[in-house]
Order: structure tokens, then sequence, then C-alpha cells
């Protein structure tokens, strides 16, 4: 491995000049190694006394103070790293999408800035010290004791924090009309990952007399104008998984991640993690809200819809090189992706270099956590000749993450949701990458 | 313990005429449920129908529309979360520290706007086009290809991704001289973590044909006007865990930690985590630099200074209750602190709430990874009458964190540095919290 980096840049060794400089005095060739960095200090510095050594203004004056931005920000230089909505998607911006920028993301958390948003009726940012959380059975036998919480009186409860993926049940939407959008911004996006923190669900629903056996559902109930109903099965809230989250990566939620509380349900598509949650109803059958009938379903090729598929399946993209970058030179690159799964762990992760012949385990990063983000790395060394770039994961459960081909068998072409194929990126002899489908 | 909520909590149980409203029809109910949420809306909403729900304006109206914000921010209600200098600690702002508000974080994950700032010449945001990375050997014997990278050349290289703490060496410094400041901010607030992405710098050194035998020492150079160097052990570098690093919590590094480029020593206090890295440079001694010889050394009671001890030693606090909380309410409240090791995972935290007699495991959340903050979580009902409270790490290796009295027999009382003392809060009748030294 080594040996690619050394024959790929030789651009990296020092020029003769350099190793003069180096021999003559490690400070004489610091200057000189830094001289391309100075330019712009070099011209306020005043020349002439060889020993003033040109270094750039942030190496000799003195920097800004602590806390000059008691909450920080980004670099200037990183502007334009934004989430951003796909121009035309929707008609409102209320009832739209802005997309995480995968392609430039590191580790597996979404900086909270930078955390997609999917608003139905767009975002608020509430009052928290007037907002409720409602408890109430559908009928008096299914609840003993409704109860109405203020934030205080939640966050006192014993809490638990869960790093876990949320994506959108509508994530890469676009590729079943192989529209070929043309960048993973676009095509997988509505992605982030976070350390929630919250009680949970069960917690509360014990603390209000629940019946956890005839209680078999769950209504989830935002405080957004779109009045976000979404049905949650009790087993899942049994285990322990679902949270009424207040925290999100170490601090209160985001206003447009459902400040000050949503749920959180790992694993099932986002949709199903309420924001502004007002209120929580146990009842004994599934509720049928809008947006478990009409939308979110999936139209089969015999016709009929399926509902209530809100696991999101075991998936994964190469997120760089990606569409829409270009590779500048020949030689070695790394390549780098994220893989999940709404059950559980990724157990592995293959990459191809060839359209899906060969296929080569890439290298997973820790913690590799259930339900939440991996991160995977493998290497690669580029002639300049074309390449399609795939991954493929395969979760704890034993599934597969299918071809395009394999899909499209079981599901037809009309759906809008829950799509998990095999992603291909063609990386062009010109070194621009671009969005295929292959397989 | 569900007992315990419905016991201090009767103000959550529904009043005779909610439950009356309850069984008049859930919609009825959910405006008087809500009647306390909108007296600002309901000024604005003509009265009289009363078919028409008194709903706030944000469970009304058309929100804000996604990406109006392309990078996020915390709400507004949230203004006074801040990374906050302690007045007249240093002279000057650009050579002073801003202390992370541990107080009101959750989990593990550090906020990156929120990160705790130690700056020795302020704070830059380097042009990471311009900016370079040197690694030579102290002579040719030492190193074979002295090199020059940019961060296009960096960020190329097979990188990883960790989740670890880094804490100042000072962290906690005044509590030597019993100073007692008010608030876990102060007391501990040089404390943060992250999940940060880099390159090993065993890659690099491998790359420029470092000789990593009688190479046993590693100088490393920041860009700032401090010239911050510091010696790092190759045996460190070769568990392949120092990372020079560019990404934090998923993003670019923040320029107050370091953009575009600093090392990641895990375990290490934090000064050995040079930001603004321009060198690297292999030798076969202890450099001996500034901030080793005469900063970040430990006073001994026999008069000698002890050098190079930058493992930070197992240590927990308790973030809340913590200094200058009030807690408002007799009845069932949360404990939750913050555990770390340089040495490994945290294995067991207990806590006291008697000054030290008894102590009980606190419950760890996962995923307790090695060198990096565990979050400690424990049932505490307050009985009004006055509480000391406090934790106690163990880690994987054995070590205990130790009382003031155990560490002051071996360091003496004249340390400034290296800290790692169980902390006692005192929980008075009144509810306050304030900072006293037990044991």
């Amino acid at each position: 491995m080594l040996n690619r980096f050394i024959q790929r840049a030789p651009e990296n060794f020092l020029s003769a000049q350099q190793i003069k400089d180096v021999k003559a005095g490690r400070r004489g060739f610091l200057a000189g190694a830094f001289a391309a960095a100075v330019a712009g200090a070099q011209a306020q510095t005043p020349a002439g006394d060889p020993h003033i050594l040109n270094l750039p203004a942030h190496s000799k004056g003195l920097g800004q103070p602590v806390a000059a931005r008691p909450y920080g920000l980004p670099s200037a230089f990183e502007k334009n790293l934004q989430r951003r909505e796909s121009p035309g998607l929707t008609r409102v911006g209320a009832a739209s999408v802005s997309f995480a920028p995968l392609q430039s993301l590191f580790g597996i958390i979404t900086p909270s800035g930078l955390h997609f948003e999917r608003h139905h009726q767009g975002w608020w940012d509430i009052d928290p010290s007037k907002h409720r959380l409602m408890v109430n059975g559908s009928d008096d036998s299914l609840l003993k004791r409704p109860m109405v919480f203020d934030m205080d009186e939640i966050m006192r409860l014993p809490s638990v924090s869960r790093m876990c993926f949320i994506e959108c049940g509508a994530n890469t939407a676009m590729e079943w009309n192989n529209t070929a959008v043309p960048t993973v911004q676009y095509t997988h996006g509505m992605l982030s990952c976070s350390e929630f923190t919250g009680v949970p669900l069960i917690t509360l629903l014990e603390m209000c007399g629940a019946d956890l056996k005839r209680g078999k559902f769950v209504l989830a109930e935002g405080a957004d104008g779109s009045g976000m109903t979404r049905t949650v099965p009790m087993s899942l809230i049994q285990s322990g998984e679902v949270l009424v989250a207040y925290g999100q990566n170490g601090e209160m939620l985001r206003p447009e991640n459902g400040y000050p509380l949503r749920l959180v349900v790992p694993g099932i598509q986002g949709v199903s993690w309420v924001k502004y949650l007002r209120r929580i109803e146990v009842g004994d059958m599934p509720y049928g809200a809008k947006d478990e009938t009409l939308h979110y379903v999936d139209l089969l090729p015999d016709g009929t819809h399926r509902q209530y598929s809100g696991i999101q399946e075991v998936k994964s993209v190469i997120t760089s090189p990606s569409g829409g970058q270009v590779v500048l030179q020949k030689g070695f690159h790394s390549i780098t992706g994220l893989a999940w799964s709404g059950r559980g762990k990724v157990k592995k992760v293959d990459v191809s270099l060839d359209g899906g012949r060969n296929w080569k385990a890439a290298r997973l990063e820790g913690p590799a956590l259930a339900k939440c983000l991996t991160r995977f790395n493998t290497d690669f060394v580029w002639d300049s000749k074309p390449v399609i770039l795939q991954s493929r994961a395969v979760d704890e459960t034993g599934q597969i993450q299918p071809t395009y081909q394999a899909l499209r068998a079981v599901r037809g072409g009309r759906s809008i949701y829950h799509n998990n194929a095999i992603q291909s990126w063609l990386l062009g002899e010109n070194g621009e990458v671009k969005n295929v489908q292959v397989g």
C-alpha cells in the first residue's frame, strides 16, 4: 500500500533545493517549505533581514480570543458545505426536503447544522416552556391515568442516549424511475445519524398505566400544522428503544428536527419520528392515518398498496468518489461510504469496481452499532480507465442489499418509497463521476 | 420507580374537569390540555366558534421552509447555552480558555459549537489550500524521505474515524487550592468529546521511511503564533491511534479546534493535540519543549517537577445536579454525569449520596468506548434534606478515581495540572447546589 503512495506522488518529494535547505538547517527550510503559503503575508512583511522568517500572519500575530464565538461555526472556507433543497422537487418550500451533503461528511455523526430536513408544513421554533406532551388511551381501559407532561417533567425522568440513523422513506426515490439525479447529496441525502437523548416511551406508558397487552399500537401526533400522525407498534416500544427525545448530538434538538420534543424510532423511516411531539395515544388497532394510507405506501405490481412497510432495509452507498465529483489524478484514492440497516448491525460491506462481477470486503469502522450508520473504507488505485463503483451491504440478520433488477422483480417500477438497491457510480476517463444504473 | 414519579408529581394528573373533558371526547380535551400553551396564540385567534380549537400558531400556520438555514443553528430559546471564558482567569483572551457547558449537555458527543477552547496565541481560520504539513527527521538517518503534504494529499489517504475525549491537562486546576469555582462548566469544562477523522500518523511516517526503532519520539509543531511544540512517544503512534485529523463530528475541524489539521492523541492531555499542525519531526529523544518543561509539569512535595505526565487518569463528574443549579422540587430526579480514562474503557462508576460512606453502581450508557466519554445515570429521590453528591470511576486497568485526601498524599497541594479527584456537590435544603471538597 505504501509503495502505491510513493509511486503516485513524486510531487510529494522534496526538490533538490529543499533537501539542500534541510541539510543547511531546519529553520531556513521551514521558511522555504511554507513559501507558497505566505504569499499574502509576505506582501505586508518588511523584507531584507534574512533572520526574519517570512511566516504567514497566523504564525506571528495574535489570533482571535476564546469565546469570540460563544457558539462556534464552521470555517469560512467551508461555506459551500450546505444542506440543499432540490430545485423544483415540490411547489412549497415548507413542504419539501433539504438533503445532507453526504459527499463531504466523515465518520458517522451528522453535524446537526447539516442534518437533512423534511417538513410537511414548515418548521417552527416552539417555546419549550409552553410545550406539552399528552399521553392518553383511545378509551379508558387502555390507559388508566392520562397525563400531561411539561418539558421539565420529561427531562427529570431517567433518560438514555443512543446513536442511530434516520432515513426518510422516500430517500433515493427518484432512482425508481432511473432519473439519475446527479449527486449523492440528492440520491441519498435524506439520511442522517445523531446521538439522541430522551426518555424511553415505555417509561411514560408505564407511568400512565397503559395496558401493554391490549394496547398493541400507539399513535404519535405532532404539534405543527401538518398534524402528522403515525402508528407505532407496541412491540417496538416495549423493547425500550423508542424514545421521547429532546437531545441530539449533546444539545437540545434543532428546531428543524422537532425542538423541543420528537419521537425516535430506530430503524424505522423518518416520518414515524414525529417532530414537535404533542400527544401519544394507546390504541388496540393501527390508526390508518393519512401519512400511512395515502403516503409512504408501496404500489406493487399487482396494483395493491403495501402499507406499514416502515423498516429501512439494509442499504449502503459510496459517498466518495460519487456523482458530481471529479477525480483529478490517477493513482491511489480512498473509497469511502456509509452502510446501515433498520434491522440491526451491518455485518459486511463489499465493494465492486467492475459493475458487480467481483466484490471485495471493505474495512468497517467501529463502533458499528445496531440501527446506526457504519462507515466503510477501501483502497483504490485508479489507472484512468472507466470504472463502475458499487457497494453492497449485508446486515446481521442476513439481509443483502439487492440489485435494481432483483428489487424490481419483487416491487415493480411504480414505487416511490423504500428503495434500498445497490447504487452505481461511473468514474469516466476524464475523472468525472456520474450516476448510472447497472444490474 | 414508577411509584416515585406518581408520588412526586400530583400536578401531572388530570384535574377532575380534565377527566370529564376526556370522557366527553378527545377533541374537546385537547383544547383544554393545551390551553396553557396557547395564551399567545389565543390573543390573535377570533373567539366565539366553539368548533375552532384555540391552537397555537405553529399548529395552524405554514412554518419556515427547508434550507431556510443552509447551515442550521440551535433554537433561539437555547441562546444561554454557551461556552464561557472564566472572567479574570488570564490577562489576554487570546491566551485563555473557554469552558464547555457540561451541565446542560446530553450523551457523550459535544456539539462542535460548544467544544471548549484553549488557545495559546488565539485562533485563526487558516486557508486550507495554503496549509502544508512537513514530515522530517531530526537527522537524515531517522527519516529517509522528508515530504511536504498539502490537504488534498492528506485527505486522499486511508482514513479512520474514532470517538474520543479531549481534556486539557489543567482541567479542574482551581480545585487544587480548594477555590471551589461555582459550576461544573468552570470546574470540568475543559473537556469535550468528538468523532475525529484523519490519517493515522504511522501511515505518514511509513510513507516517509521513518526509523520506527531508533525514532522513539516525534515532535509535533503547530502553525499558530504560539509555536506550540510537544513530544509524542512513538509507542503511542505505532498503536495507530494517533491521527493527523481534519474531521470532527462529521465535518471539517472548527477553526477554534485547529482547522484544517490537528493531532489527535487519544487519552493524552489536550496540549499534545497540536492544532494548526504544520510539522512532524522524528527524533531519538524527548524534545523538552517549553510546554513540557515549564508548563504542564507537576510540582511534587519534594520540590521536583514531574514531566511528561500527559495521560489523563480515570475521572468522573456529576454534571446534573451540579454547582449553580437549583433543584426546585423534592421527589424523583435523575443524576447524570460523565466518566473517562486515558488508559482505556470506563468499567464502573459508583455514586454516593452521603459524602462517600456508601456507594451504588450507576448505569453506564453504551457504547462505552476506550478513551472516550461514558455517560452514567442513576436515580435519586430527594427528601429535601442536605445531600453530598459524588461519583467515582474505575477504568478497565483497575485504576480508581482518588479522593482529594489520597491524591494530595502523593502529589501535595502545589500542582496545577492533572487533578482527577472525586468531585463533591452539596445539595442544600433550599435546593441550591454548591461546590464543596469532602474527603
